[in-house]
C-alpha cells in the first residue's frame, strides 16, 4: 500500500469517541470530566491501555502530560506530535479535546496496521487540564507562572502540587517537562471548531491561522446612587449610562479593526439595582481577542481612551484593572500549507480562520512549529450536551491529520 | 395678637421630631418604622395622645388613617387638612413624613395657645402606609384597586385585611373613608424635598407644582448566548448591546422633552453573566415620571418605537410589559399662589418645582384642591440615616404651613 492510499477507520474512531464519552456522562447528556478527578483519571487509564496495545512507549512528564511515542525509523530524530486533552468543563461535550487525542491514536493504529513507521518518532500527547489551568501545555512551553501560583487554583480546592502528584507529576520539577525544537519538530492538533464559521460557510476543514491572544479588563464605574424621581436628569451621575456608552464603545473598537478581532462585555453588574434608584456603581468585564499582538495593544489603548472620555462625559469615576493577558500564537506557514495541500488532494473544502478559543496549541506553538485542523461544530455549539460533530466530519479531520503528519515527516529534517 | 404675627415654636417642633425619631431607631441611625408594625403603632399612639391634649377630636377611618380634628368656628364647613405619614422605608430618615405630621400638630398647638380657631375645621391626617401600598390616601381618594389586591402585598406577609384590622380599619368598608370637596376643601402637605434642587438653587421653600405620574416598564431582551471567542462580531445576537442602546435611548427620550421629565433604567440583569460568554438575555426596568400625562404617554410611545428599532438593529427579540401606571396630580393654582404670597410676606426665598417622588398628596389631590410645601434636604439625600433638614428649615416650613392654612381659611367658602 502506498502512503497516499492510507486511510483511517471511521467506525473505529467514532466508536472510541463513544467509548470515552461514557466516562463522566451526566443525566443531561453533558460530560463532566474535570481535570484531576476520578473521571479524568479513568479516561487517561483507558487511553494509556490503548497506547500500550499499539506498542507505543508511554510516559508521564512532571506536568502529568501523558505521552505515547510511536517509534520512527530514526529513533533520535525530533518528534512530530499530535494530541489534545481529555478533561472537560463541568458541562462539557463529547468532542472538545477527546477528538484530537483519539484521532492521534487512530493515526498510529492506521500506521501500525499497515506496518508503517514515519522517519520521525510520532507522539500523541494528552495534555493536563486544558480547560482550566493549562498547566500541561504551559509546562511543555516553559510558560508556567511560578510566581503566580494562585492562578493555578482548582475548583476542587486541591493545591496544584497535590493535583499533579495524583497524575505522577511534580510541581517542583515542572521545568523538566519543557520541550524545544531539538526534540519536538512540529505539533498538529485536530479540534472541533466550537464556532459557527465552518457550518455557515459550508467548509469541511478549517486551517487555523493561529490561536488568538487575549486581553481582559475589569472595569468599575462609580457614579452616585440617587432617587430616580427627585434627581433631575442634568444632576445625575448615572453609572449605568456610562456603562452603556462603554459597552457600545467596546463593540465599535472591535468593528473598526481590519483584522476582525472580537470584543465582548459578558459580565455586567449594577448596584443597588432597584427600579427607582439611579445606578451608583457598575462593574463589568471586557474580553478582547485577536491574532495580532499589535491589534490587541491598540484595542487596549482605544478602550482606555474611551473610558477617559466617558468618565468626563458622565461625571463618573472609572477604573480599569487587568484580568488576563495572553499573547497570540501564529500557526507555522509550513504546517498550514501542508494541511491545505492535503485537503486539496483529498478533495475536502477548506478555509483559513483564526482560533478564537484557547487551546494547548497556543502554548506549544510558542516553542515549535504548530498547526491546527478544525472540523465543523453543529450550530457552533460547544461546552454543552448539544456539542456535535458528525462521524463523517470526525473521520475527515482524522484523515487530514494522518496525511498532514505524513507530509510533515518529509518536510522536517531528521 | 394678630394672625399675621402668629408663629410656630421651632424648639418645640424640633424636640417632637427628635422624640418620634427615637421610635424604630436602628444602630446605624436610620429609622425602621414600617407601616403596621409595633414601631409604627407606637408612633401613632404618641401622636394620638398629643392630638387629645390639643382638644382635637380623634378618629380612625376604615383605612386606618388617624384623623385629628381641631374644630373651626363653623363646625359644619368643609375641613382644611394637612398631615403626612409616620411610616418609613426599612432604612428611613427622621423627616420623611414625620415632619408633615408634626408641623400640622404644631400649627394646631400654636392656634390653641393663642386661643384661635379657623373658620373651617382643621384636620391633621396621619395617612396609613405611604411608603408601600398608599392604602390610606388611596382610600380617601377612592382609588383603591379592589380587583388587584395582590398590589397590597406587605413585606411582613400579613394580608392587607389583617393589617388594617390592627389599626381599627376594615378592608370591606374602605369606601366609607372616601372624601370629597363637600367635606374637604383643601389639603396642604409639608414635606422634605428628598432631592437636591432647593439646596443647589439656594431656596428656603419649594412650592410644588404637582406630583408627577409614573410609567414603569419591564423589558426582556432575548438574544443568543454564545462563546465570546468563537462567535464573530457580525454573527452575534448580543442582548447587552441591545440593552446598552436602550439605556441611552431612555435618556435621550427624557432629555428631548420640554417638561424636564426624568427617566431611569435602575435595574438591569444579565444572563449568563460570564466574562467569556456573549449575553443571551438582559432584563431591565424603565421608570419615567412627569407632571404631564401627555408627556408620559408620549415617552411610552417613543420607548416602544426605540425598542422596535433596536430589536431589528441587534437581531434580538424585545418584550415590554407594564409594571406601574400612576397618573400625575397637579397642585391647585389657588394653593400655590397662597404659599407664594406667604413666602413673600415672610421674606423666604422660594421657587416652583415638581415633586418627582410619590406622596399622599398625589392621591388626595385627585378629589380636592392640593398643595405641597417643600423644605431642603441636605445633599438631596433621603431614605437613609443621612437624611437631614436643619431645625431652621423645619421651622420655616411649619411657619409657611401655618400662614398658608390661615390664608386658605379666608379663600375657601365656609
Amino acid at each position: 500500500m502506498t502512503l497516499s492510499r492510507l486511510d483511517i477507520n471511521s467506525d473505529r474512531l467514532n466508536a472510541n469517541i463513544e467509548r470515552i464519552a461514557k466516562i463522566g456522562k451526566q443525566p443531561s447528556g453533558s460530560i463532566c470530566r474535570l481535570a484531576f478527578t476520578p473521571e479524568a483519571l479513568q479516561a487517561r487509564y483507558l487511553i494509556q491501555q490503548w497506547m500500550t496495545e499499539l506498542d507505543m512507549h508511554v510516559s508521564t512528564d512532571a506536568a502529568g502530560n501523558l505521552i505515547g511515542k510511536y517509534d520512527g525509523i530514526y529513533h533520535h530524530a525530533p518528534a512530530l506530535a499530535t494530541g489534545s486533552h481529555i478533561d472537560t468543563v463541568p458541562s462539557g461535550g463529547r468532542y472538545d479535546g477527546a477528538l484530537g487525542v483519539l484521532a492521534g491514536l487512530e493515526v498510529v493504529r492506521s500506521l501500525r496496521q499497515n506496518d508503517l513507521r514515519l522517519n520521525h518518532p510520532l507522539e500523541v500527547i494528552v495534555f493536563t487540564d486544558e480547560e482550566s489551568t493549562m498547566i500541561g501545555s504551559q509546562a511543555i512551553a516553559g510558560t508556567v507562572l511560578y510566581d503566580e501560583i494562585e492562578r493555578y487554583h482548582l475548583p476542587s480546592g486541591k493545591s496544584i502540587q497535590e493535583a499533579l502528584e495524583g497524575l505522577g507529576g511534580e510541581w517542583d520539577h515542572l521545568a523538566t517537562a519543557r520541550r524545544d525544537r531539538t526534540n519536538l519538530a512540529a505539533f498538529v492538533e485536530l479540534h472541533v471548531e466550537q464556532g459557527i464559521i465552518l457550518e455557515r460557510t459550508q467548509h469541511e476543514i478549517g486551517i487555523v491561522q493561529g490561536v488568538v491572544g487575549m486581553r481582559r479588563r475589569k472595569i468599575i464605574i462609580t457614579g452616585q446612587a440617587n432617587h430616580a424621581g427627585t434627581t433631575p436628569m442634568e444632576m445625575r451621575q448615572d453609572a449605568l449610562i456610562a456603562a452603556a456608552k462603554l459597552v457600545l464603545a467596546v463593540q465599535t473598537i472591535a468593528l473598526a479593526m481590519p483584522t476582525q478581532p472580537v470584543a465582548t462585555v459578558g459580565f455586567l453588574s449594577v448596584l443597588p439595582n432597584a427600579v427607582n434608584i439611579i445606578p451608583g456603581t457598575v462593574e463589568l468585564t471586557v474580553d478582547m481577542r485577536d491574532l495580532s499582538k499589535e491589534v490587541l495593544d491598540g484595542m487596549v489603548e482605544q478602550l482606555e481612551a474611551a473610558v477617559a472620555a466617558i468618565a468626563v462625559e458622565t461625571d463618573t469615576q472609572i477604573t480599569v484593572a487587568p484580568l488576563l493577558c495572553v499573547e497570540p500564537t501564529l500557526a507555522a506557514g509550513l504546517v498550514q500549507d501542508a494541511i491545505a495541500a492535503v485537503c486539496h488532494q483529498l478533495g475536502l473544502s477548506h478555509c483559513h480562520l483564526p482560533s478564537r478559543a484557547g487551546h494547548d496549541s497556543l502554548e506549544v506553538g510558542r516553542i515549535t512549529d504548530m498547526g491546527m485542523i478544525f472540523v465543523p461544530s453543529q450550530a457552533g455549539l460547544s461546552h454543552s450536551e448539544a456539542e456535535y460533530t458528525s462521524p463523517e466530519h470526525c473521520a475527515q479531520g482524522a484523515t487530514v491529520l494522518l496525511h498532514t503528519l505524513l507530509a510533515l515527516d518529509k518536510l522536517y529534517p531528521i
